[in-house]
């Protein structure tokens, strides 16, 4: 049977509801829900919240009727791991009787058997309030008996606002409640909020050299290190450069053929170093405030030793060989899928514990961010199982999808359990696609369970305005994925402004370093580096940079130039970005912001202090004219202060 | 372990997705999914339907893949009763091993191994294909493994439509395969289209007089005439005319205080006749094409035999009285609200299980239509369980929620199974309000289980521009309820513009029929009889009228005039309505007209006959003018043709 009062659309929660939503430690979460019942009494709901299967907390935050029968309330974690909010309502019979008694005595009316109802009401509550205000409820409920007294006198004492906080929340046993419970995974905080930098460690002479590179790389502000595949290579069919078929014996070969003769996917390439380098690298990474993320790319080339112990994880032909990836007429000889579905359960099972038990190996080197590679092309059903199982072991593990894909299946990678996502922004460019997509990843139900990390390039994409593109366009471009959005990343050669594609058609990079070591200045100041360093320090230092919802666009007349706002949790810090989505021309605009939405005074003065260029402007008004130099700078990172 | 085929977000569903969605018989229901996994295979979907717990057809329905990975089929329900639809999914191999050789084919790439595996694939596919197709399909598996011709001889027979053709829908045995099940109530048609006329069977005389108007009724064109309560009416408290407490001994008092001591809600009341009388009255409705729709009202004059019989069924107060209906600091002592939740549960039983006695009761006098009084008042939980106990035994039977309530009330009574509702229609009047109100109940998820029932007018309610408004009024308010949804209803009086309100505050009307017998002429005829009849006679023409979804708004610069059509399922019937919101002024407009969305010609002239008027335009063209005078037409109502 239904209960009496409705609780219905809770949210956060997925889009199927089967998984649980996201969270962050210290991030405000919203619970709300549909609440309501038959007739005219009063409802109350509260929210405890707790670890999944565990004590919830003893006190109960109340939910707000914020209209429309929606209530809601802004719950903080402060653990990771599975949580559950457990939502109860209630017939408040207090705030009903209370309310009507007011009303009546207004109108004048006999208020007798009120008197009488009220006194038998508080007297019943009076034992489950909060031993301090439990006589204040048990004095108003004599007071309301006494006969000698008039009504004004009697109800006054039940009438009072101290009366109703003392029983506020408090729920008579047996009373009709209606219980849900929202499921929710809290993150640590690195989640949610993260400068990414991807870099190939052979092209720096192994983790030795990254070692080197990380105070640099720690210099420009980022807070993870990620590195492709770092196992052997397969020497089979290896790919040359510009992943021509005919490699050379000095060609290294592309890190995602994973597995040699020296190892698969817990082994180390020997060119990079030993585990103790690599153990090393880690631990510097650390000192430096950073992690070291890996790649965690589940294929291999026909070397590794799988292929050999374990053929039936394979797709095998009616011929007898092993099927090769192909996307046809495209051909990859140089990597075998696996096959996730076996023949056999008990294989089926031992080859998704052998999945598994990589990650723990690499968890057991001190590794807990996996960039997990072409998540879409393995069973749905492996991730709904391994990143829970891993996750329930070490819950400040963080899983980074590369789900360049359709749009359903990102969804659902994010929904059965993915931490972040590379999303389409690396595809958006135009003002209204900016507007589109940057509302649609920060709002509504997407951010209940995905959370997006943008990428201006990775070394599969060089697109859109840096095709070629001057270096203002990569200026833009950094400065959107990393004010828009709490995570983003670069690919290395970003800052330096490598721009030049594979061709007209494909959008890859020309010598691309998945096929062939680059060597980069580390000595000089990559042009981009104080921009980068800029922008990472804002975000460090601005809290309206690091939650996900709540980016707001602003209007303006000219489709170059493109005005959003942040602002954190607690309203305090504002930050408003105008970018010049032109990185050739210089753009003016007049802009129609939204005051109201930063807090920021209609009719007095605010400050705008520009931490790009170190300007401070002070505005007045909805209306501030823009002037942006592409030559000068991206556009404004403007954080907004109230008072003259 | 999630199936290796997602199939997410299954359409029609409720919002929670705990009951049923809605159909009628003979509409066309559009059944869909996400339906995606993980690799290049090509995947297949198909529905199958049936009643609820019994048979799914032998046919499956294939589904079709629309894009965005969301996949869909058309089906039509032949019986009234709860249905599911079983959707299933799986790998087509023979259509991603067709496009995969094909394009490898195209590309000049080697065949051999495609060919062995087309053989065995079509060899094993070919004893599961229909009789009569199977030799075509085990020729091509022997014509791929013949060794002595040309891989394209070979290949030629395979990859023919024709095979393509007969394996369609073959699922092989153990192949992969997800399911998932929608449920759906099906209505009689009744449930989804229908003209309702509400009359006061003791202003006519009772029963018997209802009989003599019913040839009138019917020539208006209803398909249901509604009888407020019909029961024996309560003494105490009695409200005597325009709602005043001192009723004289000649008022007849409130029909919904139902109960005296002639008994209750299983009573007649002796004015309005015997069960003969009654019983005669419904079996002549039906001679006419019409049904007899009463209301079911739980509540109870203190004269009710239940207040006797069942204290324990009311509220009871401190002082030992019975709790009238009140909503501070309105009192409404002729009416005892029933309490849903006694103390006992066997107590609760007994109610709740009387209160579907009644309908029981009625059903047994031939009626199978309800018009629900006040729904939102009493337990959604009761109503979860009552409709579906009465609709088991009665599929035919029809319950509209009188729901002026909040949204999400409205919206949980249309969920847990009432099968119409009465909406805000009633306070939509602007073009603006009608357009987005209109939009929302005839689309997206509220059309998947909530059927609007647009009235103008109730005895409780004349609102809008029908307060003191003109004549023109009423016919645009009816034009509008009357053609923007299947189902809509008028309270007798409104054919006379009866148009005097309670006050400027109370949208109530003066003199209200609820507490007084009205008499009017049915020797007259009513200024709007001809429009009426005009209106109904072109709803039960036009198939696209008898629709729910896909009432499409039209673009046009005056605010006063509104254009939106209407096209059947199968898009050979269009109707196209250009309605004056203003009954005051000629109104013109150059409209911007949907041609695509009406399947008329874009360069070639079509025909618009109107069926108020009998006028037909010639219109070439997107953007028609036209001239709309209130003296002469509420609007166009006009039924397109294309062909010159």
């Amino acid at each position: 049977m239904l209960p009496r009062i409705v609780l219905d659309d809770l949210r956060p929660r997925t889009p199927s509801g089967a998984f649980p939503a996201k969270a962050a430690v210290g991030e405000a979460v919203t619970v709300s829900a549909d609440i309501f019942t038959d007739g005219h009494n009063l409802l109350a709901a509260s929210a405890r919240s707790g670890k999944a299967g565990g004590e919830h907390g003893r006190d109960p935050v109340p939910l707000a009727h914020i209209g429309n029968d929606r209530w809601e309330a802004t719950l903080r974690f402060e653990d990771s791991g599975a949580h559950e909010v457990v939502i109860e309502a209630w017939t408040d019979r207090y705030a009903t009787w209370r309310r009507d008694t007011m009303v009546k005595a207004g109108a004048g009316q006999d208020l007798t058997t009120e008197l009488v109802e009220g006194a038998q009401l508080l007297a019943s509550l009076a034992p489950l309030v909060d031993q301090s205000r439990r006589s204040l409820v048990s004095d108003a409920a004599d007071s309301l008996a006494r006969q000698a007294c008039s009504v004004e006198v009697r109800l006054n004492a039940a009438l009072d606002d101290a009366v109703a906080a003392a029983v506020a929340g408090v729920v008579p046993p047996g009373e009709v409640t209606s219980t849900a419970t929202v499921t929710i995974w809290v993150d640590r905080p690195r989640g949610l909020f993260g400068a990414w930098y991807e870099l190939f460690p052979r092209s720096e002479g192994g983790f030795a050299g990254v070692v080197k590179r990380l105070p640099a790389i720690a210099d420009l502000g980022f807070d993870v290190v990620y590195l492709p595949p770092v196992h052997p290579i397969g020497r089979s069919h290896r790919k040359g450069a510009d992943n021509t078929l005919d490699a050379g014996p000095d060609d290294p070969g592309s890190p995602w053929a994973i597995g040699g003769e020296e190892g698969g996917h817990t082994a180390l390439h020997p060119e990079l170093g030993s585990f103790d380098d690599f153990d090393s690298m880690v631990a510097e990474a650390l000192q430096h405030g950073m992690e070291i993320a890996l790649d965690y790319a589940l294929q291999c080339s026909p070397d590794h030793p799988w292929v050999r112990e374990h053929p039936e994880w394979f797709h095998r032909r009616p011929d007898g060989t092993i099927r090769y990836a192909e996307n046809p007429p495209k051909k990859y000889e140089d990597i075998y899928p696996i096959n996730f579905w076996p023949a056999e359960e008990s294989e089926r099972v031992a080859l998704w514990e052998e999945c598994r038990d990589i990650l723990r190996f690499w968890i057991g080197h001190g590794v807990r961010i996996f960039r997990v590679d072409n998540p879409h092309t393995k069973p749905m059903a492996f991730w709904a199982w391994v990143i829970p199982e891993i996750q329930g072991e070490h819950p400040d593990v963080v899983f980074l999808a590369e789900a360049f894909t359709r749009p359903k299946v990102m969804a659902k990678l994010a929904e059965v359990g993915f931490t972040q996502s590379y999303t389409y922004f690396t595809w958006r460019t135009a003002k209204v696609e900016l507007v589109a997509y940057g509302t649609e990843v920060t709002s509504g139900r997407s951010a209940d369970y995905m959370r997006p990390n943008f990428w201006p390039n990775t070394p599969d994409i060089l697109s859109g305005p840096l095709r070629d593109g001057p270096l203002a366009a990569f200026a833009l471009r950094l400065l959107l994925a990393a004010t828009m959005v709490p995570s983003y990343g670069i690919y290395r050669g970003y800052e330096w402004g490598e721009n030049q594609p594979q061709s007209d058609t494909n959008e890859e990079y020309r010598h691309s370093e998945k096929y062939e070591l680059k060597d980069r200045s580390w000595d000089e100041e990559a042009p981009l580096a104080p921009l980068l360093r800029s922008i990472n320090q804002s975000r460090r230092r601005h809290p309206a940079l690091q939650r996900l919802r709540g980016l707001q666009f602003h209007t303006g007349a000219n489709p170059a130039v493109l005005a959003y706002s942040r602002v954190s949790d607690d309203g305090d810090d504002v930050v408003l970005c105008v970018v010049n989505l032109d990185p050739h021309h210089v753009q003016e605009d007049v802009l129609t912001l939204d005051l109201g939405a930063m807090g920021m005074p209609w009719a007095e003065p605010f400050h705008a202090h520009d931490e790009l260029t170190g300007a401070t402007y002070t505005w007045q008004g909805a209306h501030p004219y823009v002037r942006l130099d592409p030559a000068e700078a991206p556009g404004h990172l403007l954080h907004l202060r109230a008072g003259g």
